[in-house]
Formats: structure tokens, sequence, C-alpha cells
């Protein structure tokens, strides 16, 4: 049995790969000074051949030098040398290790592979191993990180994140940190010599910490075992499945990156579909499906209002709902006329689309609007689209700061509110519009207004489309294992 | 004959509805303040029937007490009020005005209806009127701009912008802003009760200073005379065009935002293609398209090279480039071996997609990989993914600043160079993945690379997909029109 627990939450880690030598600084020291940065409550046990010491702690000549038994380590030594550390920390009683070195099958040359066929010797004799050619574990409730990440959330969540590459795994944590994604676990695999995707979803799937699994997938080791693992952990949560290198060029480039096989987009498209996984193509995509994954209520979210300052608002968001199978039902006259009676006029509209007329709709009007058209029982879900940058021209007319001016606390209140009192969850979009030079101000007040809805629990967007594309799939995987 | 000159290049501009009192400032004031900020090079003659004064001008009580003909007006008066306005300013010899008041036959109501009719009836009598239920034009060489606008840029460009809706011309104007996207004229023509979508597109057809013809359309008044006019100009210059409201919500929305009747999506889908003009489905996308066609020579692109650190970037714009039909062709061999050798190892590739490993690789290795690889005379495009932000951890480890660290500038001078010297344009992506509230320094530093790589006539992109999808458009275009 793989002790998992060992290998996400260690109470001794040996990192195998630090240089006291400054000169030669690498990989082991940063994930020493990163691991010791996110508060790794832990043992750190440095390793070095050439001993010495880094950042005031003594390094270990050898992994067998460290008294007593290792849980974890993380090997950062030349490739040729990895499966004799490896092998020294199965000796000391390691559950796993992380292998951040690169230079093994992902190479191409016998001479990398026949290094990566050791690696898995050693882990058959009964040691877990996560990569080679990877960025290893991000868990922030024991504090391994990622490579380079010193600067990733420390606070814990529901989202897990499974990663054949390593450059995605980081830019999904720290993507997710200012998009209010949390994490339970991101494993970086790499070449995957030993754990990887089938394995690490089934343990995801029966981790109580995890709501959501997202994986970018390069090629599988075992398709049917995947899909039969994804079809059985996605009755329980949703997995959402980003397939790399389904054209020619991008199975190219699978090859070189983790020495893996692509496979063909019809097939995976339809299995996936199959297995009632959430297909997503990008980065950024992956990142808006596991944010509405982890904040909106586990359902479909059929009907919705949509709510903005300017009617081309409502007229893209019309579109952008049809395209994902989400309609915008027209209020009743009643129900119109009493959201009609909060807007200013002229310029306003209350069907559904409602055209707030302005960017200056007061806080107090936006909580009464989504009150009353929550009250039609087709509205699941309300989205709210607010452009702040334009409070920027009106603070300097007054002589003021866009911070001062612009109301982002007020409308995460209404908006947090409207959604608690109602039962019905708000998103909202936030599209960063001003983004030049002399805008810091308005990127400053656009994160500060996200972390307000964030900690009213409300989400926020770029822009609409990619919001309802979110709501889409959550639409997709609740029908089909609900409906 | 419509004076056009004298509507975008007014010497004496009448705005109409400017308040002396502080407690009844409106949109004339915002006008006034926002063209003076603007350094419109004209008059600026206020009308308001209180007199007064405001911001050290004496307002004329009436359009009639102005000494002298006027050239263009700016009508910010209550809607019952606008028809006389109007009709005051085409005695006074006025070219045209813009009518920034709502209250029209965007209401639906008889009234309005009725309203626009008699605004109709004085534009019939001869001045042209743009709106009403607009944000106006903006124009950066005579200094006219949006409402509310003071901030907008003062250099003119290739790009003109006619927008149904006023947010979308405003929100244009400020994204195209930091993108680096200047524009010839920007009119946001609102209800179209008098000048609209198929005469103006003609005017721009013809004009020397607009290269590209973007627009934003909810419906026009005559297709057969649209699309031919579309056609026509297509032939000169790319029509890029979004209409919106192809939806039934959003076709419900259109309706009570500028009183226009929509179309299907097939048929407006079809018929574009049929012209020539370039579809694209939302904001971001027309910025975009403008960039690219606006910066890059006029041409197609059908093979590109792709270089980033990290290899799922590889992968993914393998996959985008299939996506919009660009191939990424493999390099020969010997390429290869020649480009390899400036490739740090391992973890780099070199087959194309180039992946150069990490996110540190220096500006003159960009260089060289840039010379090289447009060697292979199926590159006609080089595309280049820099991860910026990772220079953050590496500046904090050394206690710099992530703007003294990160080589933007040089990379710029790396891809500028190259471009010039291989004749072979070189599109830059730089995603923004940190956006917290403790990343002000990234913002700051891709904002100054960003201006950077375009001071270098090098266009850049948030993310792979936006740009391939871009040069598709190109591709489509230009491949249709000249192939």
């Amino acid at each position: 049995m793989t002790d998992f627990e060992r290998i996400f939450h260690p109470q001794r880690l040996a990192i195998v790969g630090v240089s006291a030598d400054s000169r030669s600084i690498g990989f082991g020291n940063g994930i020493l000074v990163a691991c010791r940065a996110m508060g790794f409550a832990g043992e750190i046990l440095p390793v070095n051949p050439r001993g010495g010491t880094f950042a005031g702690q003594e390094i270990y000549r050898s992994v067998e030098d460290i008294p007593g038994d290792i849980d974890f380590a993380a090997i950062a030594v030349p490739a040729e040398s990895v499966p004799d550390a490896l092998e020294a920390c199965r000796r000391k009683g390691a559950a796993g290790a992380e292998v951040v070195t690169a230079g093994f099958a992902e190479l191409g040359t016998p001479e990398g592979i026949a290094l990566e066929q050791r690696v898995k010797e050693v882990a058959a004799r009964g040691i877990r191993v996560v990569g080679p050619n990877c960025f290893g574990i991000y868990c922030p409730r024991s504090g391994l990180t990622l490579l380079p990440g010193p600067d990733l959330s420390r606070e814990s969540g529901p989202v897990a994140f499974l990663s054949q590459s390593g450059g995605m795994s980081i830019d999904l944590a720290h993507t997710g940190k200012w998009m209010g994604i949390r994490f339970s676990k991101v494993v970086s695999f790499g070449n995957g010599a030993d754990l990887r995707e089938t394995e690490l979803l089934r343990y995801l799937g029966d981790d109580p910490e995890t709501g959501v699994v997202a994986m970018y997938v390069e090629g599988v080791e075992d398709g049917d075992a995947f899909f039969e693992a994804a079809r059985s952990v996605g009755r329980r949560k949703p997995v959402v499945v980003y397939k790399g290198g389904l054209s020619e060029a991008g199975r190219r480039a699978v090859v070189g990156h983790t020495a893996s096989m692509g496979g063909s987009r019809a097939i995976w498209s339809g299995v996936l579909r199959q297995v009632n996984a959430v297909q997503v193509g990008d980065l950024a995509e992956i990142a808006q499906a596991c944010l509405a994954f982890a904040l909106l209520p586990a359902r479909t979210y059929r009907g919705i209002s949509m709510i903005g300052g300017g009617g081309a608002l409502g007229v893209a968001a019309g579109d952008a709902a049809e395209a994902n199978g989400i309609s915008i039902p027209l209020l009743a006259p009643e129900l119109q006329d009493r959201i009609s009676a909060v807007l200013p006029k002229p310029g306003s509209s209350a069907g559904n689309p409602i055209d707030v007329a302005n960017p200056f709709f007061p806080p107090e009007g936006l909580r009464r609007v989504l009150q009353l058209a929550a009250e039609d029982p087709r509205v699941e879900l309300q989205v709210v689209t607010s452009l702040l940058y334009h409070y920027k021209s009106q603070a300097a007319a007054i002589g003021r700061s866009l911070a001062e001016v612009a109301p982002f606390r007020e409308l995460a209140e209404a908006a947090g509110d409207a959604a608690e009192a109602t039962g019905k969850p708000v998103i909202v979009i936030l599209p960063s519009l001003k983004r030049g030079g002399d805008d810091l101000d308005v990127l400053d007040v656009l994160a500060r207004a996200r972390q307000a809805f964030l900690d009213r629990g409300v989400p926020v967007f770029d822009d609409i489309a990619d919001a309802l594309r979110a709501v889409g799939h959550l639409n997709a995987y609740y029908g089909r294992r609900d409906g």
C-alpha cells in the first residue's frame, strides 16, 4: 500500500542536492527555500556529498548520514546520480520521492531511456516516485511546494491538479492564487516513471480534501485503466481534463516534453464525454472551470439573470449564454416593473438582460435588483458585470483616487448578501480593460475588488464568455451525473 | 456632399448643454473637459440658456448667440430639446452634430419614436447627425473624444471603429490604448437616426488615414447596401465585424439598446464570408484582430515557428495552430542542430515548437534562435512566448526588484532586430499569470514589456490561442483577397 499521507504530509523531508557553494546553487536549494517560505512544518534534511551549510542548516554528506528514517525526499542531483540517491532514500524508509531532475526518457536517447528504466527498478523495490523531469508536489497543508514556487498560496482548498507538465502546474497554481482557486494537492509528475495519471486520479477520488480533480495530460500509459478511473471518480466529483497534443505539431512537442504518446482528437473527446469528464482546451479554461466547480453549489444552472450597465453587455451575454445552452428568461411584466422602478432612466432595461444604463449603478440598487430578479423561479444563477475602470475618470474629476471612489466593497457586500438571502448564487464579471503603464491604480482596484467578492464566496471572471462556458461545464457534468 | 472633414476635424465646436451650475454638471461638461484634455486644437463654444461660466469659459445663452459659423456640435441637452438645438446648429452652418442624449427610439415608446423622427427631419434639411443615444466621435488628430474619455490615446493610427454601442466604443478605445492599437476615427453612432453603418463604412473605405475598419453592429438598416459596401471596402482594406445579438436573448437586448433589428446567425456568417469580411465574436477578438491587421504586413502567414520555455507551451501552440489552419513545420535536422547548439540542456528541443527549456533563456539566445529559425522558408512568422513572472522569485532571491531583473528591454530589442534583419515578423505572447494584490510589480513589468515590444513594432498578445486566431483572420482575409 502506498502511504500517500507520508508523501503529501511528510514529517521528515530529505532534499538531496543542496549546495553550500553559492556558485552552484540549484533546484535543491530552491526547494529548501521555497518549503521554508511556505511554512513547511516538519524537519528539512539537506544532503550533498560536499557537506557544508546552507541557509543556516548543516548539510548531510549522504542520505545514509541522516539520523533516523525519512518520510519523503526531493531529489535534485544530476540525472546519472538519481537512481543511487533514490535507492538510498528507499533504504531510509521514505514512502516516496520527487525527482525534479530532467534528462531521462524525454531526451529520446538510449542513455536517457536506460536511466529512466533504472528509476523504475528502484521504485519497484518499494519507493513511490514522482517524476523525473517534474516540478514535484504542492500541498499547502504540509508546506510542500512546486519549483520554484516560494510564493504560492498557503491556504488549502478543494481543487487538486495533476499535470504531466511542470510549467502548467506552476502556471495554474499561480493563476489559481489570484483567481481564488485553493488547492488540496498539485502534482507535477513529468515523465511519470512510477506514480502517474491513473493511480493519482484514483487516490484523489478517495481523498476527502479534494472536491474537484483537474488534469493536464499529454499521454496516458493505459487508456482503458485511465478512462475507467475517470468514470469511477466522476461519479463522486468532477474530473476536468485538458488533453494537450491533439494536433500534429502538438504531438511532436509532447514526445520531446514528457516522452508520452498522444492520441486522436476524436477518440479523446468521445471517450471523455462517455465517462462524464469535463474536457477543456487550455490553461485558462482549466482555471475557470475549477473556479466554478469549487465555488458554485453542485448543480445545474439552466437559467440566469444578466445584469450590467450598457446595452452591448446584455447583447454579448445573450449570445454567450446561447452558445452554452443557458437561457436568460424574459421576466414577467410585473417583475420588470418592480425592477424598472429601481433603475436610472433613460437607457435602462428590465427585461433580462437587465441593463442598469451606466457603470455607476449604486450597490444598494444592485442589491435590490438581485433580490427581485431572484423571484423568478427560472433564474437559478445571477451574473453581474461591473466596469469599475469607468470610476477612474470620475475620481480624477473630483481629485480623488480610484480606490476611494469605486464602491467595490459595497458591491461585494450587495452580491454576497443577495446570494445568501435568495439562495441563488451570484457570479461577477470584472473586465480588465485598462492595463497600461498609467493604469496600475485600475489593476490594483480590480485585484482588491476580486478579493472582496471572493471573501463573500462570489467567483469573479474576466469576461462573460469565459464565465458562461464554465457554467456550461457545470451543466454538462451535473446534468449527466444527476439528471 | 457630407463634409466629413469638418465633422471629424472641426475648427469651431459648439457644445450644447454645458452647465455653469456645479450641481447639474452633465455630459456636456464632460465633453468639454475631455476635449480640452485631448488637446482639441480648435475653438470650443459652450452653450446653455442659463449662461454663466464653466472651466474659465463663458457659456453662450443660445447657439444663435455664437458669433460666426460652427463646424460641428456636441449636443447633450434633454431629449425633448434636441430637435430644436440641432436645428439651431444647422442654421449656424454646422456640417454635423453628435447627440449623446438617450431617450429616443430605443425606449420603444411612441414619444421616443416621434422624437427620433423629428431628429431625422432636421438632419434631412442639411446637417449630418451622429446618434442619438451614443458616445460620439473619437478622433485623436483633432482631439474629439468619446464620452467620458478624457484619457484616451492622443496618437493617431490606422484602425477605425464604428459602433452602435457606446459602451463598446469606449471599451475598445481603452483596450486599444494599452494593446497598442491606434485609431484614425472611432464613431459611436447609437440609434443611427442619420449617419450609420453603411455610409460611415463607405467613407472609411476611402479615408487614407484608415487601414482597417472594425465594426460593432447590432442591426443594419439596409442589408443589401451594407454587405455591398463591406464587399467594396474589403477589396481595399480589411473589414472586421462583430455582429451582436445573434441569439434570442441577444436580439431582445438589441431592441432595447439601439432600436435595431437583429438577424440570424447563419445568414450573417454566410454573407460576411461571401463579402470577405472578418467575423469576430466579442470585444477581445475585435481588438486582437485589429492589432494583428494593424501591425503585421498585409499577407498570409501559413507557417510559423513557436519559441517558448516549457514543453507544454509548445503543445498548446501546436494545438492552437492546427485549430487555425497554421502549420508549425518541423525544421530540417541540420537547422535543428544549429539551433540546439544555442539552447540550454537538458529540457530543450529544437524541432519546432522550439522549447528553450526554461523562462530565463537570455535575449541574445533568443535573437540567435529567431535568426536561425527564419532560415526555413516555410517559417513566415515567429511566435515567442515569455513567462516574465518567473523572474519575480529569482529577483526576490537576490534582493532585487522584478523590473531590474526581467530583461524585457533586451528581449524587445532581440525580437525587433530579428524581425527587421530577417524580414519575418515576430509576435510575442506575454501571459498575465500573476495578478493578485501582491503582484502589482508583475503587472507593471508586463505593461512596460508590452510597450517595449510595441516600440519595436512587435505585437503582444495575452495568450497563444488568441494570437493564432488573429493570425488566422489575416490568413482568411488576405488568402481570399489576394490568393
